[in-house]
């Protein structure tokens, strides 16, 4: 079964297109998993058991977990989503050379799918898009105010770097395992990547804590896919739903803080599944 | 002190201008580490010390560590080769958006350089920039052969891209502290970036196992550079050293193993100062 396969029928049991980014940053973690062996590890624990059914995908982000303590974190928290039926796609945006970037394919080893960065090019992708079990998120436009620094650069033959990605992903897509980050900051930019390649699901983050439209990334990023029974694709949300009580978290309030992140997670789904 | 004003004493006293990879891929490693507690980092020890005399620096690549136990071997290698007082230069290839970047830098409080991608722009790479006394070096070429995917197209504006990330680097520089990696398998190449950032020192993989032209990188990477003090730059070999004595891997081979590492590295400081 191809990753897609599974995504889309985790996203039909679910009726959910929410991805959930599990992104613990440290100085953000509630005092009551400070005292835990692992509390990262603790802390994802406790929001999967809050937010599985509204999850379409957990998507951790490896920043937070690069160090001894972490890398057991990731382990763990991989292990406990797949407990739960929910695929794990590692926000990495890895690339590199050779018998380099065959070591970070490693990742899939655990992970369900990956994303990645075009900037090396083709072979620097190889070892993920030979995975063909697995899906491979390949940054295109991306949601930061720096996106535009390389990202819209016009090129000799007229459209942006961003679009000229787009295309080469299409290529590269030999596996049909192939996924693009299109932010939804730019919704005539998702609308533009979703002309070129109408058949690639999106990953579009940057709906909450960044101020991106849920209502565009659906309509332009998700609707439109011809296929919805391999997933038209996920909108992320990170720091929105994970730190959603974060009013509530002394000890004693466990209950109301996780209670939060569930209902963030489900409010998330119910307005993107409005546009659906 | 900056990070290349570190370096430049340190190329000074070893008059070396070798970088050594150290990216201990698992499946290369010598049966007589295979028993010790951190295999990875019981064959870096020892590569530090058969070689620390002839390198200018250390350059862990990322990938050989993404694990609970890696991230403890990198720990500790790194510290080590403090201890001979050689800087570490962390071969990461990170980029990522608001607080997840603000993470990857962290990997600056033990390193003392890193490398980044350009593609996600400047917010994307400021808490490495910000580090005054840590270089930041930039992907701008690199040696694949995927790296004209992208990296060569054509700007409307008449210049390849890679020229264009090497203007925006110049521009991202106001500590001081930017370098920039420029591939040796493409001599004029390195000669077409060193003319848009004559004062920027270059980090130059290449040389070794893919081939790359040790006479050009020299001649066009470091050679011109107007204040040899702080660092022209470093030209890099990994698996060319630290697999040199691959022949005798067999347990009591330990010195002729290791030894060779040596040798491959000063033969390589030897053939590079031809050129300087």
């Amino acid at each position: 079964m191809s990753f897609f396969e599974t995504l889309g029928a985790r996203i039909e049991s679910t009726d959910s297109v929410v991805s959930v980014g599990l992104d613990p940053d440290p100085s953000r973690l509630p005092e009551f998993v400070a005292d835990a062996d692992l509390p990262r590890w603790a802390f994802n624990r406790r929001i999967i058991d809050a937010t599985h059914e509204h999850a379409a995908c957990y998507k951790p982000n490896a920043a937070f977990y690069e160090d001894a303590d972490g890398w057991r974190a990731l382990a763990e928290t991989i292990a406990y989503a797949h407990g739960k039926d929910v695929p794990v796609l590692l926000d990495a945006k890895r690339a590199d050379i050779g018998n380099t970037t065959r070591q970070y394919a490693a990742a899939l080893d655990r992970a369900d799918a990956i994303t990645v960065n075009p900037y090396l090019g083709r072979d620097s992708l190889q070892p993920f898009l030979d995975r063909e079990g697995k899906g491979v998120f390949v940054l295109c436009r991306t949601s930061n105010p720096g996106g535009s620094d390389l990202q819209d650069l016009e090129l000799a033959s007229g459209e942006p770097l961003y679009e000229r990605v787009a295309a080469l992903a299409d290529v590269w897509n030999g596996n049909g395992n192939v996924g693009l980050v299109v932010g939804a900051t730019a919704p005539e930019e998702l609308a533009a990547v979703r002309e070129i390649v109408p058949e690639i699901p999106f990953l579009v983050p940057g709906v909450g804590a960044q101020g991106g439209d849920a209502e565009a990334a659906v309509e332009h990023g998700l609707a439109d896919h011809p296929d919805a029974d391999v997933g038209a694709g996920l909108v992320n949300s990170s720091r929105g739903i994970i730190f959603a009580g974060e009013e509530s978290s002394r000890p004693g309030d466990e209950a109301t803080y996780f209670g939060a992140a569930g209902d963030a997670a489900k409010r998330l789904k119910k307005r993107l599944n409005r546009y659906r």
